[in-house]
């Protein structure tokens, strides 16, 4: 290389605002939900950036966009590097645009330097990451990782739409790009996103090196007891629902969280019926959102909150029903890939901390089929997935330099 | 006395049958509610069985229903006994009306053995106890005890109707009933009903002596907190007002009615906002019903509930706010008025206990203005404000022939 490759910020800055008007809200954030017009919209921004560029693009039967930078050596499948364009229906700028830009922009920096790589490099938009719109999320990078795709087919969108239908007219909508098959070797995927959480900010930490995706599971908690008057039942004659609950609860509040740094456990909704005021409730229905990177530590915990709920049910006479409404397993990024993030942050000495993710990502998937890692930046309050998501200028284009370092030390890998 | 006095259980059954016909529901159930068409058929079929056997019927501007026998000292204020004959929509069978026919079939015992007592005995039909079709209710006995009444000419029913047009109405459909003015002397007041609640049945005592009513607080708890996503909020970044709200619940369900046999807390009604299963709640709102018996004891409560409230929001950087959305104050009964039904239980040498009603009664408010005191029987499961509310046939007549006894206990009284 004769020129050292560097992020151009303001270039960065003013993609970003043009992406943000597409599909923008009166509140300042975006609807631009998975193959929509507004999500077509952007595709072809984004292919049109590049084939001025002198970039390939492709699409594959799910949609998702590839932009190809080829490099030295032809025999080596491509490091990807991306994330999404669609947002949720009152979504913010930065979530998934971010990335993808971000990459983008790395990919216009090598290109400005001629820089070569011993890899080709790809930027991708992942199809459909959100699931607002057609349920479920993360279908492209799902269906990239080898997801049976079958009965997609029938999947129908919170509008009436057809995913088959939406998805044939938006491939049609950018014939510019080749047709690919679903799924190909990669060398790598790495992928920028915002945190959608509090702790960078809090901690002042301009970068987080995530090392893994939690697992995550939902129970509905179902605690029978037996309905009566609230003045008349003294308490021996109680099987009062609410009273097992919320000692099952602050039981389960004491523990998971405190003892392992890893948990999460959150009970986000909870009713009672007959919801009287003045009436010993006969049900107490409450739902436990669990996450936990590991797999086996997750099956534990999902354990105890079983035996818990039952046991303090038991003692109140009620008796307590468990079911497992949905289960994402997590994953672990690979140790060599998080190496290459950290080495590359390191080398611009940037402070950082390695953390796990909350929420799913694409590069869940991805990283069953590659070595994969992501790259976190701070968002204002932690607050995303929300017309409000704001990222500081400065960290967005930080997180961009991280990226781009990773990218170019990943794609001169000699063991890929 | 040449004959003494006694229930004839077959004609008591009896009349409770014909009175649960007028309003009878598919379900075997009543639906009488206050100053309806089948509530004056009830009034009207208790006033002509009275006038039958020669006592004099009464009533007053609140439809209050009194049926007099006179004593042998005409300068005493009668003995009230009685209950009420409105029923909730879906209604049991003995709720208000046993009392009522138990009242009216100790009258006629008195009558069939030619019995003299010294004070007048008047039979008492409170209207609209329950209060379902118009609001509030105990209305009867609230304005006979000197509430002013004043405000109630606007109230309008649940059915539309006007409360002032129904009582002129159910008044003028009983014209051979003398009019009185609301409120009157009485020298004591003494009301048998249903337990609504367990214990005399899973304690197998077939009598309970009521020594008081217990006080009614209600207490709408909004805890506000952060709301957040499930994953990626770290335990020290969380505001969660469900850990707040399930800490305080726990502490007070440990302490309140464990600690005090009289005290009763019950939530009965709970909600998470926005409740979304992935999201920590921005706010969790609960309600508390609180009941003692007495005054002092329910403030104390209520004192512990808000700081226990404020104490466990503020530990986890949450807000309480508390607000008091009803207070109906207890009333003790009087101990003259509880040993002579107390003496009455003994002499017929039945199993019994003391004890407190958690539900609110006539009785509550007529022990304002009279010694009062209230006998309860058991009903099946505890079971009230139901279709299949029911009392065994042996209860029944036991419940009256404590009422008869301690009817001529107490019109006997020299101190009245």
């Amino acid at each position: 290389m004769t020129l050292q490759p560097e992020i151009d910020g303001e270039r960065l800055l003013r993609r970003l605002d043009a992406f943000a008007r597409i599909g923008a809200t009166p509140a300042g954030g975006v609807n631009r939900q998975a193959l929509s017009v507004e999500d077509r919209s952007a595709r072809r921004l984004l292919a049109e950036l590049a084939l001025e560029r002198g970039f390939r693009v492709f699409q594959d039967g799910l949609a998702n966009l590839f932009i190809r930078r080829d490099g030295s050596d032809t025999a080596l499948p491509p490091l990807l590097i991306g994330s999404h364009l669609d947002s949720q229906p009152t979504g913010g700028r930065f979530d998934g645009a971010l990335g993808t830009l971000s990459a983008f922009e790395a990919l216009e920096a090598l290109e400005d330097a001629k820089a070569q790589t011993r890899m080709p490099i790809e930027v991708v938009a992942w199809t459909n990451e959100e699931g607002s719109r057609f349920a479920p999320g993360v279908m492209g990078s799902m269906a990239f990782a080898g997801a049976d795709t079958a009965a997609w087919k029938l999947i129908v969108g919170s509008d009436g739409a057809s995913l088959a239908e939406e998805l044939d007219a938006t491939i049609a909508a950018l014939p510019e790009a080749a047709q690919r098959p679903i799924g190909m070797p990669i060398s790598g995927y790495i992928e920028l996103h915002i945190e959608q959480g509090p702790s960078l900010e809090k901690e002042r930490m301009p970068i987080g090196v995530v090392t893994a995706v939690q697992g995550t599971r939902w129970l509905e908690v179902c605690i029978q007891g037996s309905a009566g008057h609230a003045g008349t039942t003294g308490l021996a004659y109680r099987r009062d629902p609410m009273v097992a609950a919320v000692a099952a609860m602050h039981s389960l509040q004491a523990t998971i969280m405190p003892l392992d740094a890893d948990a999460r456990l959150t009970v986000g909704r909870i009713t009672a019926q007959p919801g009287s005021i003045n009436a010993i409730p006969q049900s107490v229905i409450f739902t436990v959102d669990l996450r936990h990177p590991q797999p086996e530590r997750l099956d534990a915990i999902e354990t105890e909150v079983r035996q818990v709920c039952r046991a303090e049910a038991e003692a109140r006479n009620c008796t307590a029903a468990i079911a497992r409404s949905f289960d994402m397993p997590g994953a672990a990024f690979s140790p060599d890939m998080i190496d290459v993030v950290e080495e590359a942050v390191n080398s611009l000495r940037l402070p950082h901390k390695r953390m796990i993710s909350g929420a799913f990502h694409d590069a869940l998937f991805i990283a069953r089929v590659a070595p994969a890692a992501m790259i976190f930046v701070p968002c204002r309050d932690g607050l995303s997935h929300n017309e409000a998501e704001y990222v500081e200028p400065a960290h967005a284009i930080t997180g961009a330099r991280v990226l781009l370092q990773a990218a170019i030390v990943a794609a001169s890998a000699k063991n890929n």
